[in-house]
């Protein structure tokens, strides 16, 4: 199956490392390895593989892998040391006797997993080890991505857990600004770590006492950040932005329509919402899938940094009424997308309170500023929106999936959604059924996302309007300044920072279709390149009449000034010959 | 705030023990912190508790709590004991000298999270330690949910973690009978760790090269047990049975009438939909999401075992027809949430074909039997389906969330949910982009939910067959015989056992309005006094004209025969006095 070559230096070595710099002495390698001074006390118990995990060749010659500062621990600890080769999940818990091989098994993943967190943090490894999907399928020095028909050892399922993170992207890495979430949050990781052990279920407070409370009491807190009185109002934690934005859109339908819970949409006129071109594409999506059709999203014009204008959404409010159709919903962006602007809420609130339209925030991206003293400004008159989205895993760090639908009247969300299902939500139990939140909800199941967000707010509250202050344009608006073959196009509002970059071949070339269609195609190769390089990462796009420019966002408290330096230099070295 | 007592005994003590048994001697509380032998001599390191962590009292007077073999590794071991008390998050990675901070706290966590997992396994603890909401909000023995206006140190976030874990519920605990979901599988925890970690997000190849490749592989081969040919098709993990349902309502919609994509509900007729009255509530939110309305979901009559009466369906359909709706949808249930039952597939499918009528199996629950030789026959017919419900966090014990949407036709689910967002889904990358699977689905952002599905079937592919039977009927239908006590009242066709525990007080009683009430009344009693004491978990609800009874499912493979006989026992000392 390993018929494909690795591409990167030191990629044959470490399955978990990908290393920019190859390593040069078994001192180094074994750094590498994070098996230092009193760390490497701590953990080189468990560190140390297996030989037979050494067998594929990667770890070939570097006998001095686990150079623990005490050799004689060392080798007592050889002495624990559990053969996977012959283990298979069968003699885990519950087997019997299967309590000291689920420990070792846990242990070992651990050590793969704090490699894993370690070298995140490291900026000589790179942010990913690109391969073709079709080099993958074919398998990679032995990594198999085949479902097999026999089940494998625990050394072979060892293997492909360090397989599989060193084929991935590092999306905590200080380099990769690809994406509106990144970072790799550890005191976040720990929940996430809890909550998969924990393994419930946020249907009912019977199986979930705790979370159910935590996501209750972090709710209000956020609703009061919004500023509605006292906190008060409804929400969920949904499995993302797109599906908290498609919630506002159904419990809008039901304040005004609510009988199209029962009789459907043709019940009611034909509706219309309204949204800013350059809003989030769920949106859209929630128009297609709740039954009102794309063509009953207007889409509203922008001014040059992205911003709707107001005078444009009345004009289109006016002109949906004069068609007879019935203007129903207003999403107001906190933070768009790709240019990162920020609606203006009070002016869309009252044109909202002027034709009695529901007005929802889609502060997924943006919301994180409600906890800055500083920035909050930008979201003024979000107190106003009946519903609003907030992804603390985006600016907030919060690791994958958290996303709240939060929403001003209490009790609509369980009136627009229950079922009242009899296995899952008796009336009489026997403590206050309130609590059971599950048929609030359009899921049935709901992960539990709460724990990881409680547990950072619990452990830094303070420090997430730190947080968005150091991600803040201090680091990112003087490098449009600052480099003339960086164009940037829209005074940045929040940490995006959208910019053409112009390679040699264009300086001199007069505008027109002829330089359009060529820099349109200089943001894709340069990005190949630096996936196929693997030293950073960042998104480009096209927007509007804008041919394809790169957008840089930072949203990881890792990144340094050196950071955006490195992937301005990366650029400029990749598109040398464009 | 700790103004509540602790109500079980032992919860003084250890915060993640709920212990039947109170410790007796100091070996057996070592033991309890699994600190034995070749095990401890490996986790001993990091299993030592910072003295600060044990001042709140409940270990206190336990000074061999670190009772390891090896006592002068112990001495050695403290020097690098670490005081999380004058540690905060500002102190972990990426904080300069962060490393070494970040690992012993991650080694705490997994300290704390491995405790955890071994107590699931041990029957000699409890399966919750119930409070009500109101006691858990008043703070119990300090514990805190409130969220704090000041960062707390890393010491009191382990202490939250631990509590957490205490008042929570152990879903893998062998005595947890309530949920479909169930157990704790430690191939999938370890799967579900390192998605934590690797923290990216399903949308593009680009960020989850491998995991995409992965749900890709998973996918054809969950077709390929269906039956499609060649595992053709399409499909995607989504964040539970709900919604999996909710797409195969979107896609069947889309594939006759696709205009509704961009028009609305208003460009089709009166659409209907149909589904047993025992199908899972889902169906009926769909509808009301998706804009049919859930008058247009039509419910199907069953026979005495639960199951759909296909001629009711003709005539239903017949009867819509006739009204001059459209029939459109038909879901045929595999393993009915509350019996367990299956739906005729192939008489049902014989009818949609007949019809020319979309055909979904929502087998979320009995899905899993697909992959056992000999209960598959009960979803015989399944290949004839369109669509396809399938969650592995069901029977196949996979965490949670994981299920399946698994659709026939190709194409289908791009065509119906795709808005093409140019900054997500560039066509001018160096990749194939057919493997960007963002824009099939209604979310943006994804969870990864394969990993732990696909390492567990690596793992132990060919025992998903042996848990199925495991689980199966030979452990429970006999109880129903056996007890006279227990009325079991329909056979089972799946590992759901539904009976009536009927109390002393009732067993003379001539059956009339009176003996039904009062019957409605016992479950709820005893579910109660379970809760309260903590020692095991069954649900109850009502279905059409019976009155509560109990419903206890067997998913999860610790499960033994004394489990079930613990069950009956617990069932019959709390109801004594009833």
């Amino acid at each position: 199956m390993a018929t494909s070559e690795p591409r990167a230096a030191g990629g044959e070595q470490d399955p978990n490392s990908a290393n920019l710099r190859p390593p040069t002495t078994t001192n180094e390698y074994a750094w590498m390895h994070g098996c230092t001074r009193k760390l490497g006390m701590k953990i080189c118990g468990f560190l140390q593989k297996n030989n037979s995990l050494e067998e594929k060749g990667r770890l070939a010659g570097q006998k001095n892998l686990l150079s623990c500062d005490n050799s004689d621990r060392d080798a007592r600890f050889r002495r624990t040391e559990t053969d996977f080769s012959n283990l298979f999940a069968r003699d885990l818990l519950p087997a019997k006797n299967g309590e000291e091989p689920t420990m070792q098994f846990l242990l070992e993943v651990v050590d793969i997993l704090t490699n894993y967190v370690k070298k995140t943090f490291d900026r000589s490894t790179k942010v990913l080890d690109f391969h073709h999907p079709h080099q993958l399928l074919e398998g990679i020095e032995g990594f198999n991505l085949e479902l097999s028909d026999q089940p494998e050892s625990l050394e072979q399922i060892l293997v492909d857990c360090r397989d599989t993170l060193k084929y991935g992207v590092r999306t905590g890495h200080p380099r990769f600004f690809n994406q509106l979430s990144s970072g790799l949050d550890i005191i976040g990781l720990a929940g996430e770590w809890l909550t998969s052990t924990a393994n419930t279920n946020m249907f009912t407070y019977e199986i979930a006492p705790v979370f159910v409370l935590m996501e209750q009491l972090t709710l209000k807190k956020m609703r009061e950040m919004i500023g509605w009185p006292n906190g008060e109002g409804d929400g969920l934690f949904s499995p993302g932005g797109a599906i908290s934005n498609m919630y506002s859109v159904m419990i809008a339908r039901y304040k005004y329509f609510p009988e199209v819970k029962t009789k459907g949409m043709s019940a009611a006129p034909r509706l219309v919402l309204f949204t800013s071109e350059h809003s989030h594409y769920s949106i859209k999506k929630a128009g297609a899938a709740l039954g009102f059709g794309t063509d009953n999203v207007i889409l509203l014009s922008t001014d040059e940094r992205g911003r709707v204008i107001p005078a444009d959404l009345e004009a289109k409010i006016l002109d949906a009424k004069q068609k007879g159709y019935v203007p129903l919903f207003v999403n107001a962006t906190a933070g768009s997308t790709v240019y990162g602007a920020f609606d203006p809420i009070n002016e869309i609130a009252d044109i909202c309170e002027k034709y009695n339209l529901w007005l929802h925030v889609d502060g997924a991206w943006g919301g994180g500023l409600l906890m800055s003293r500083k920035h909050r400004h930008k979201l003024n008159g979000i107190e106003r929106a009946n519903s609003v989205t907030w992804n603390p895993h985006k600016m907030m760090g919060v690791p994958l999936q958290c996303s709240a639908i939060l929403v001003r009247e209490k009790g609509i969300l369980a009136g627009c959604n229950s079922m009242c299902a009899g296995y899952l939500f008796q009336p009489d139990k026997q403590y206050d059924v309130t609590y059971d939140t599950g048929d609030k909800a359009i899921q049935c199941g709901r992960h539990v996302d709460i724990f990881k967000f409680w547990l950072m707010w619990k452990a830094k509250v303070s420090r997430v309007d730190r947080r968005v202050h150091t991600c803040w344009l201090k680091k990112t608006e003087k490098h449009l300044q600052a480099n003339k073959n960086l164009h940037g196009f829209v005074s940045p509002q929040h940490t995006n920072v959208c910019f053409w970059y112009i390679p040699p071949s264009l300086r001199g070339m007069p505008d027109g279709d002829e330089r359009r269609e060529k820099l349109h195609r200089v943001a894709p190769k340069i990005k190949a390149m630096m996936m196929e390089s693997g030293t950073t990462m960042v998104g480009y796009q096209p927007q509007g009449n804008k041919v394809n420019f790169f957008r840089m966002v930072v949203s990881n408290p890792s990144v340094t000034q050196s950071d955006i330096d490195f992937l301005i230099d990366e650029i400029e070295r990749l598109a040398h010959d464009l």
